[in-house]
């Protein structure tokens, strides 16, 4: 954007904000808050951030929970073989680097090395694994697959185990098969967008690398710094761009994948069209790991917009966010590229961790960030101008603020993107990644913070459990995260939480996890969004592509 | 688009033009084509053309070909039991319509109504069908199906059998279960642009009341006026709108459909993210009705742009048009809509046929028709401006042409629309519709005419049975057709193009059926797009769907 667009918009603003609030608030406040934030905090960037690293935050420690023990329910199947010298002796034969075997089955000193393994990120799941392999090829993902079928060795496909439901870690000694080593990105075009690559790559050095073509990955989301594209596809990921992009099971085009035999399937098409025979590899978006491993991808990768606008809002309701969204979809039409929500309980947090000002003055309800992406910085501008006039003019929005260059474009992202880190260092949470029809999006936090405020178990003190009840997420795909910030666990929190909560989600035929997916933490919920019908045809496929069931057990369906 | 902001782009354009070129072509000469066209052309439309009838063109005679005699080596399924009196009594008990059975089967005299049923719109495909059914919901499918499974009778699903490879019409005596009965738009939601319609509703229909609320359904097609939205989704039907708003996998929020047992899979989901298991609706799109019949669709809809515009360019190589290509994609960027390729034989045709002028001075071995669709008007005016400015400058295009409102819009695009109904009027056309990296997407149709020249089988004069070997395409896509107009039939011409038209594709790893599908036409050639692993895959699928083979047999896999 040019500085005179920019110039141009910020008066028109402050013009209009003047005349109903007393002062443009300083956009230094808000530029403290990314400095402030922990060294781990989520920072979104365009092509310039440190990449997140979550395993900065400290790794579970023996005292931690296994999920063996959180979920009493779920038992070893006795199916699978233990692990033996043997199989060790085989997987080190067998691959070609000495780093690649991480062997806490003939050697109980390695147990540190492999913990990072056994756990996610956020503390909550914790497996009981002993063997970690790193394959550096296709064929080398096909050997361990078709050696592990034959001795019915279970296996836990692992990425960048960013996840949020459990899905990426061992539950029982499973054997963990990380896709670290294969990193490359193998081809790119730059006629038609096509980008190749291994599973194993970063989705930020993915996204770097295209900035360098003047492309962006069509995905766009906080754990970029970590996460793998593989892991992405298979989790069929959502994010901050869908709105604007669509999903992965439209801009995919073709992926390279082992099934639990060994077989490798090679559908990587490069071609935008190619009507020949059932388009399986929709199959493996989304699929967890559970009918395959994902070692390619191909995507068609957008052109990426020189012109950028972020601008961040105070709303004084949920009825004027949803006016404030259609407005901007009508105005901003082909430029809008996000529009998230957040309440101002969510925000109140994120201030409490980071001890920052709010971008706005004053409080609001309800805050959205609104971001534009185009080809023509003044034609954004000019855009972004008419909307913003538009709506503090008809008082649909209270107040606003605009980012004028990329530092408070990420300062403000960070306000958004902020929130689940700051949620981490509070203590314990309850999350929920539901999609529902828009006119009742934020309804389900209101009841459910009614509900828990009648159980007693809400409160500013430490007598009470619950902290806060908190909503924030893609108000453009209907994707909301309700979250339930705890000062310690108290089981009366989830007997008060669930089933009601899905139940809710189920009455309104909203889905139960938007873009989070099962793992082992929904998968006992999907009939909440499934009916019997379509999990029995789930379950075929899962037995057509892995009778033996050794791929990602207990979790899913 | 404004009018000031029309003229502003119509100066720029004959200033340059006239720099290098001897005057400005009428825009008359345009107008004309579309009134010279015959009645069932293409006209393609902005919500008021009248819809396109397939059925104008002459009904298949008694003399029309079989397609159970041109390919002889498909067999009829002994195991599919013969329709008999008191099948068509359980039918005709079932289906709550009096016209919604026709009855061939004990009544000789159905034969005639019977016969638009069995015939594709090109006539190049004809089947024995002695009965029709049309159901009127969900239950009745349904129960059909159940019973036909049960009772071993094939069926074929019928949309608006505007299908090109044969796909929706029988091979021998298949029920046809034709879906117009199911034609009611069931919900749309003017926040979230979702719309639910049954199967049975013309893509048209559907396009034209999304336009009365400000939407547009994401697919748009020459055939668009007799076409279901359940044969676009089964079909995966790509057309002229893929480039902007991408393939119906990413679209397609959910569906009905019915499996070959009567088994109703109520995947209607109305939500862009959902991620809760295998996202079994992709199987449907694309799989022809082999795996179930689809009965309503839930499609995530864009905003309608109100401003639109159109160019159609003249260029000197396939070099200058992926020049242009990449400007107008750097340029143009997130408001353009269309880029079509149309080579000089092609819309030499359509000039025999329509006896019209082109609407440029002079011929070109390429044109190029470029739309731009955004929400500011003048905003894309400046946009197109510039480029056009650009590529004219730098000697990309030679020529060009802009419509100056929305009669001109039409015409121009009749040049593209108009050239599968042109072909149909000179005689027989083989037809390819092939996606290839776009460096040599052209260089296919190059190595096609010399090889058929080289065989002595092409020329001007009536003892050649080729008349022209022409290119044309979505350019944006990388799909290509190619299409052979003949003058007869020759068995020499199929043997010079098959295979050798399908292993040139295979050897740049293109696709064999970009857009159109597989049907009855490619399903033997499959093999050179997929390899034996994908298509082993593919049949346990459709064993799992449909054990006894009833939907769609003969075709596809």
């Amino acid at each position: 954007m040019t500085m005179a667009a920019r110039s141009q918009l910020t008066s028109a603003l402050r013009r209009l904000r003047l005349a109903r609030i007393s002062a443009n608030p300083s956009r230094q406040v808000a530029l403290e808050l990314e400095q402030s934030l922990p060294r781990s905090s989520v920072i979104r960037c365009f092509g310039t951030s440190r990449p997140r690293s979550f395993r900065t935050t400290p790794t579970v420690s023996a005292t931690g929970k296994f999920t063996s023990e959180s979920y009493p329910d779920i038992k070893r199947d006795s199916r699978f073989a233990q692990l033996t010298e043997e199989h060790v002796d085989y997987f080190r034969s067998l691959l070609s680097s000495e780093s690649a075997v991480i062997d806490g089955v003939t050697n109980e000193g390695a147990a540190d090395d492999i913990e990072p393994f056994n756990s996610d990120w956020m503390r909550k799941y914790r497996g009981h694994c002993k063997l970690v392999l790193k394959p550096g090829s296709t064929e080398e993902v096909s050997q361990i697959l078709r050696y592990c079928n034959d001795k019915m060795l279970a296996v836990v496909p692992q990425g960048g185990n960013t996840g949020l439901v459990g899905g990426s870690v061992p539950v029982f000694d499973e054997i963990v098969i990380n896709m670290s080593r294969m990193n490359q990105i193998i081809e790119f075009d730059e006629v038609s967008g096509t980008l190749v690559a291994d599973a194993g790559c970063i989705l930020e050095v993915v996204d770097q690398f295209l900035a360098t073509k003047g492309y962006i990955f069509p995905l766009d989301l906080g754990a970029k710094g970590s996460c793998h594209i593989g892991g992405n596809v298979s989790t069929n990921a959502g994010g901050l761009r869908l709105l604007r992009y669509g999903s992965l099971h439209g801009t995919v085009l073709g992926i390279e994948a082992v099934l639990a035999d060994g077989t490798v399937v090679d559908d990587l098409c490069k071609l935008r069209k190619n009507n020949t025979g059932y388009d399986l590899k929709q199959l493996f978006i989304g699929a967890e790991g559970t009918i395959g491993i994902i070692t390619k991808v191909s995507i068609h990768c957008p052109q990426r917009s020189p012109a950028q606008n972020v601008a961040f809002f105070g709303l004084e309701s949920f009825d004027k966010v949803q006016r404030a969204f259609r407005e901007a979809k009508g105005q901003l039409s082909e430029i809008l590229s996000a529009f998230e929500l957040m309440d101002e309980g969510s925000q109140a947090l994120v201030r409490q961790v980071t001890k920052n000002e709010s971008p706005l003055e004053g409080q609001h309800p309800f805050y959205c960030l609104i971001e534009t992406s185009g080809s023509n910085a003044d034609h954004d501008s000019e855009k972004l101008q008419a909307f913003l006039e538009d709506v503090l003019e008809k008082g649909v929005v209270a107040d606003g603020t605009l980012a004028q260059d990329e530092t408070q474009i990420k300062t403000l992202w960070a306000w958004r993107e902020g929130i689940t880190e700051a949620l981490s260092h509070l203590g314990g949470t309850y999350k929920y990644d539901v999609s529902i029809p828009l006119k009742e999006l934020y309804q389900l936090v209101e009841d459910t913070r009614a509900r828990v405020d009648a159980a007693g178990l809400l409160g500013d003190t430490d007598e009470y459990p619950v902290r806060a009840v908190v909503g924030y997420g893609h108000m453009g795909d209907a994707n909301l995260h309700l979250n339930i910030s705890t000062r310690r666990f108290d089981e009366r929190v989830e007997k008060v939480l669930e089933p009601f909560v899905y139940e809710w989600i189920a009455a309104r035929q909203g889905s139960i996890s938007a873009e989070h997916g099962l793992g082992v933490m929904k998968k006992k919920f999907i009939g909440y969004s499934r009916n019997p019908t379509m999990v029995g045809l789930m379950k075929n496929i899962k037995n057509t592509f892995d009778p033996n069931g050794i791929l990602n057990p207990y979790k899913y369906l």
